[in-house]
């Protein structure tokens, strides 16, 4: 959990000059502060399920959480399609084939989610 | 986060005798488990945003995040319906009517979430 | 699309005795108008392509058709835990819990999709 | 239902130049081929429910015409992308910021839907 080893394979685009910058940068605070609000709805859940709370009221917290996720995960998104996405159709080639079909099929992703 | 005030209408539920306990009790180690890996992902992400990684893999991140929590309900709401929902349907009457109206919201929200 | 052969073995459940009809029987006039509309929908999502309507009109469509299948879905489920399921875990044994979890596997079918 | 009024605001798109046809024109067969599929489920549910059949089969057939659905969607949103969001792109300006927020709003919809 801790470790996403296929994350080794984009290392190097850390090290890319200013404007190659993933487009969530700037956003990154934002990001983190919905994350930890994330992180603490999944721990609010095992703490309901150590104290068998109501099985419905668990369930709305769920759906809480994914909800959270679903945004963070849409605001990535849109960042993603403005920058990185964006500059690689700039450029053209099959670089820009290669990046709308990889956004794409995060989407498929997510829809099925 | 750390609270849910809602939880407390239902407080009592816990010390109803043996019998009446929710359907989740039984399987409570492996709902912790479950959780503890979602939390784990979560903060996973939260490294993943810290450390710029690409955009893409966060993406697939959340969504295994999603579907675990998805699973977690999936599984949390079968053993409501077997207990909660069943034992309320035997004693029949305007109880039996109001669980399955309750388990029917909570599952919309799970399916427009 | 117009035969679903796996319905077959259900067949015999047409002709079980007044209180063991389908939960949805006595909606069947709102389901039926309900699932006109959506044809309507998915046609007039035919006649948006043939006239190479704006991507993102079509789009919005989709979501709309397929919010509508929700719904009609969750309509049925909620009749069909007060219904089916409500009077076999009123006989109890083992035909309960097939139910329960028969309900279980197709309410994680929609989740899903 | 077989009235889109909104859609008459890109009437005008349809008569552009070859290259700034919509991204989908090429596969419209395919679509047409997939959505006359969808309109043959959603008959098909209408059957079901006027030949009172088992709920859990109509689910199931739900399940499948929401992923059809899905599918077209998806397909639909690549070839947007691809397109009109790209072509957008290569302009510059405030109408590529412009297409990459509509593109964002629609795959939110389809998350949430």
């Amino acid at each position: 959990m801790e470790q996403e080893p296929q994350a080794l394979a984009h290392a190097d685009a850390k090290e890319t000059p200013a404007g190659h910058e993933h487009g969530y940068s700037g956003r990154k605070d934002e990001h983190l502060k919905r994350l930890r609000r994330v992180e603490g709805q999944v721990r609010g859940l095992q703490r309901m399920v150590s104290e068998d709370e109501y099985c419905i009221d668990i369930l709305t917290q769920v759906s809480a959480a994914t909800k959270a996720l679903q945004s963070f995960a849409l605001s990535l998104l849109e960042e993603h399609l403005g920058h990185c996405v964006a500059n690689a159709v700039e450029k053209g080639g099959p670089e820009a084939d290669a990046k709308v079909k990889e956004a794409s099929q995060a989407i498929a992703r997510l829809v099925r989610s």
